[in-house]
């Protein structure tokens, strides 16, 4: 992923520095776990983590590979530069190189996780903000991109929320299903090394020995990993188109914020154009279009083939910074939306009442007027208003055929907007307890 | 999906019969709930479970949509015609279709969701079967296609279990996660509608009252499901791809059960296809490609659109009832699938004991032949097996060099399938307990 | 495809009836061939013609499906029972069955592919009516969802007009890349046939042989027959896109046609849904998901496998039918469009003038003011409209800084909205030529 | 894309530095026509060529655009530096950002897909020279996964020439489709710009000019580029899916080319592991991947939104550069692959004979036996060869119901592998011409 669209802490889950010290955790807690089980002399265990502190040079390691063509042995030969031949010579022993990448991948996916949990436990805490301060912020509902009824902009932050909330969820079990490692052999079989060793490590790294491995992890925990990731991007891409369409010019709900500095901000007042939920609506598609492959990972060949590698060396930095960055942003966005309530209400009244018409509908049905006659008692006040710009109420409140069957205050109550709102409280109580 | 690929129990879910069904219980649910809040006359809440035990006539309702190009209202009419007109007019207040259209959906893709739990539970059972059967059948355990090391076709059976395992536990996530309705009215607010008979019809139903709704049920848990049926899909194929790979001509490991009266089976013994898994692959592959429309359903704009339908009323029932009949023939060959043992052990000496090296390799060094020594001693002999087609133990035995530091009893240890097989019990116990 | 979104012809296209038709005429020319090469009697061949105008019985056919398990011998069996045995006897001669499917699902493909050129040509007659219709009728251009610059309807039209005219030739060049046949045997070496057989077929076809097949036809063909149609799909979300956009409440620049009858339309004038472009964007969806079904069928192994079979069972109609209605149902939507020129005029100049403020300022720049002093200059005069609702030219023409350097007519010219269609008849020259 | 997986030439394309130097060339390009328009003085134009031999410093531009926030205008800073503030003034006149932005991403696809005709090329110049090498090297030919009936090896590089040459003009198109620039302003009315800057600065560059834009060019165009890209992808994934099945044990015919001095090619002669097919499989994965927010980015709102932006500059780089990488792989792959006629022959006579059955059942039948007593007699001697391990045709020359109908010369010519190489000129004739 491109610098633009990175944030350092998720970069550096995939820098070759973190790599390589997950690298030395596995083998030096294997080495613990095979001098336990005497199959190694434990000074040789004790000499291992004497690297402990180093920063592992990468370009040394780099270096060896060059040579080498094997990234794990360039990495051993680096350790054993560092803990001295003798102690470095059981390092790996039984081990297959994929012990070792399978297991730090996860650990890396783990991390992610929880950067990503982070992420949207600060999106949360910023649509709940946002939710309770226009709670009662009346604005029009939309269906087809009509109005239909009025809402609170509170309940849209609220729908985000619940749904932010699900992710939030899905992501945790998305970690969850990732936390695994395998420490397992050429085929999974344990045969050059035992099933302690796997146990050990996965304990001191906080994963769960995976049940049964070849010579890999099974991909189908990637695959969900990276489809989970895909549905959280389209629920960002949900907000974000929210917020594209209420900074239209047209209806100019809500702007991102925009700093004084900005240029062009004043000279061309209209002009502030929601660039950020437009980007994050591209980062979602990226996001989404690597679920795809992950999902064709999961078949590989036998105890495995390697066609997922390239693929996993691309989509796991790619996939988790890009979703990181997206969520940063976008919690950004929310937390300084500027919202026009004022606008919202004049959205509203554009077609002066006539987004109550249904309600009066049935109202006069319910006081007895045929459907028919109902409809055509509201169809002719309300062509008024969408040919000629009249008011509804006042339209219908000099309507005699309509105060025959209704009263003044009847229909006033037609338009108030408390109708709408009078469960804005149950549904809080729904998304944020209490 | 078209017949070939459908078994009847999931197209029954998906039929005009069951909709309607299902649209009346809800809206009989409903009134039950009105008529508890005084909202309707009990009598009339009560007339409409009339029509309790009624087929309704799909051709019927077709007709009265085909007048009033509205499939909700349509069937409202119908409904009429069976519990009276004075009955059926409390029918529906104060709801929108989409309650009733997003609520159905989702009885559906949960009664969906409950055949794919038990077709994975039917799989689950066929493969402990068969990898019960085959713990100890040993074969070569292979990387990239290669002879890597032993291990059993239990173990390979063990491993589709889990993965199968879990995904039957992300199926229970998506059935719970699909399992919510609404009944908020035409912006989710519940102007016209009391929640109450939301969570009263919910409750009937079996469903959750979805927390906020819009108009419509957000989408983000159809996307969530959706991706689940992708990651079994692919874990589908993962399973196929075995068994395409073990019946291949050179390999032979495996068959697909070809019943005695298949044509052509006999004259051309050879000549047995992998012909259902290579259904499978393909069948796996039309539902993940349903994924991404699913993803893209989630940005609906505003409080509703109706893109999402036109693509649910396809991928509802396509990818569903794909996978089920994907998961009941993936069973069918599971459960019959020809096993050759005598093959495996066959393929796995094809280059007489050369699988065996590395072991020798490892053996040389621990018992203090240097690396490069250990390394040239192992070529010399392993190069005899792959040009002259020796056998490799018997080469070992006779090479003085070899025997100086490893007894011929050491050496015969190196060739033992036992050494790669003591920790079947341990991974089966960790797979199915126990 | 579900019937809903269907269209006959296409639909026909895809029956047992046109398949078995086209099976037909697959063997019977190359019966014909044979007896050219004096393979098989004269008289055979001739006898195969018999059939020329029989309806097959699908029905029956499918009975003896149920017996031979195989539809192309289910219909021999069943050919025979027209054309005699004897007849019978030599049709399908050195063929497999994979010549008769491969062949007749390019058949398909390739008049699949003639009618969505005949929807394209009629979609480009629509679009280029409307353009020359509304070549100058103004409305405000908007990039980001925001007021830019005034552009013409006619140039919107006439830039989907471009575009679609692009994904004619891409159809064209689409069928093209399908349009051959292969009637090579087992594997592709013609070792039971001679390539003239295949030759005469495809000529009468209207096919080209394909140069090199395996068993079957290769399948890149037909990844980049389903990646065209994936393409178009995402044009005609564009122009459905920009059709909702204009819908919506607060632009109202055009309506989707509403007829009369349409329940609803005039008790609530406000509520007309795009449903047509909503179900259009759906649409458009569920055929992009199938583009990487068809790009994961191109690796088959060897010569062949089944795993593209139940995909192309499936996308193949349904893309084909899906996109067909889409086209058509798109060209309605044009065609009937309800176009507002007054709304247009009225959004832009909803800022009174403020969308000219860029001209403003590059006036001021050019008369000899500083950067930051014509900045400032627009910035004071934009504010006013802005937060007031001022109008932009008569505050600039009330400001003695600017008029100091402007004169009123200069003014006034940057508010001609002349100046920005001064080129429109350019464009149409170069979209529509002379 | 990761330096792993990059080369060079691809990887310059979409530098800075070379962004930077199209950028110029579109500004100085476009400031020579405007001085022929008489717009901007002949002189600044001509100053403005003062750069032309400028490396630009892009440490100055990033930090330039820290304070501006706008790369364009970052960049025209910059330039100024070099050719003084007079010229500058003038430079970029009437022209938005985008002019810029998208004509230099189309000289960068357009260079792209330049270097990817080369890559198809030296790949069609592999498989060519390889296809002349084994045109009659025989093999068995397979259908899913069984054998078949005899191909050679040739032909098998001869489809994927043929495969691989619809690639090439594929991409040639792609290429064609791609190569529009333009200069049409704020919302493509060309209101402060002529038309002819665009045709002056699109001649230069080698584009043609785009018929009509918005404020960007129609992201159909590049929808159908990537869409492009993934068809060729998934070829690459065909060849290397056949590549990996030649490899694997017990198939053998093939090896990757596997250096002297790879560790452990020796003491494992069998391990020798089709990295780089398998590599180019997950390559292809990644590349296919990108289609979908290809064809996602084509509905942008109105006359621009940028989401497509953060889409392209990863993909724009990701997925040609990728590709790029895997078809020069590829090449390499093909070049050096090392085939093994012997193993082929072997496998081919792995049943002895049995993949003759068919043509043997068809003489029988042909020479006048029934078909069921032609389906007994071959049938009977199949399974001694099946299930003894017998020769075919030895048995059927004992079995006097057999030679009782078809003599031995008859019968041994059934085992002639002349009979299906009789095509192979034919074939190749057809796809490499005369």
């Amino acid at each position: 992923m491109i610098p633009r669209y990175s944030r350092p802490d998720m970069v550096a889950i995939w820098s070759p520095e973190t790599k390589f010290r997950i690298w030395y955790e596995i083998e030096a807690h294997a080495c613990d776990a095979q001098a336990d089980l005497g199959v190694i002399p434990r000074a040789n265990a004790d000499a291992v983590w004497k690297a402990k502190d180093v920063d592992f040079d990468v370009a040394r390691i780099d270096e060896i590979e060059a040579v080498t063509k094997h990234d794990v042995i360039a990495f051993l030969t680096h350790l054993a530069e560092h803990v001295g031949s003798d102690a470095a010579r059981f390092v790996h022993q039984g081990m297959t190189s994929s012990d070792v990448l399978d297991t730090c991948f996860n650990v890396q996916l783990t991390r992610a996780a929880d950067l990503l949990i982070a992420d949207l436990e600060g999106l949360l805490a910023a649509l709940k903000r946002r939710a309770l301060e226009h709670k009662d912020t009346v604005r029009i509902g939309r269906s087809h991109g009509i109005h239909a009824e009025p809402t609170t902009m509170g309940l849209t932050f609220a729908r985000f929320y619940a749904e932010m909330d699900r992710n939030l969820s899905r992501m945790r079990d998305a970690r969850s299903e990732i936390a695994t490692g395998a420490i397992s052999g050429a085929v999974g079989t344990f045969a050059n090394i035992d099933p302690a060793v796997e146990e050990h490590v996965c304990d001191k790294l906080g994963l769960v020995p995976e049940p049964i491995s070849t010579q890999v992890i099974p991909r189908d925990r990637h695959a969900a990993f990276f489809a989970t990731l895909g549905v959280v991007a389209s629920s960002i891409e949900n907000v974000a188109t929210e917020i594209r369409h209420m900074q239209r010019t047209e209806v100019l709900e809500a702007e991102e914020f925009f700093s004084k500095g900005q240029k062009g901000s004043s000279a061309m007042p209209h002009k502030r154009n929601p660039v950020l939920t437009e980007n994050l609506t591209g980062l979602a598609r990226l996001v989404r279009g690597m679920v795809i492959p992950a999902l064709e990972n999961v078949a590989l060949w036998h105890e495995r083939d390697i066609s997922h590698s390239s693929v996993e060396r691309n989509i796991g930095p790619d996939a988790t910074i890009t979703l990181d960055f997206a969520l940063s942003r976008l919690t950004g966005v929310i937390d300084n939306l500027v919202i026009y309530p004022e606008t919202m209400l004049n959205n509203l009244h554009k077609f002066k009442g006539l987004v109550m018409s249904q309600r009066v509908l049935l109202a006069l049905t319910q006081a007895g007027v045929s459907r028919e006659d109902a409809y055509a008692l509201v169809q002719r006040n309300a062509m008024k208003v969408w040919e000629e710009g009249r008011d509804f109420r006042e339209e219908l409140l000099a309507d005699p055929e309509v105060t025959a069957v209704l009263s003044p205050e009847e229909i006033e109550e037609k338009f108030d907007l408390g109708y709408h709102t009078k469960h804005v409280d149950t549904i809080f109580a729904r998304v944020f307890g209490e």
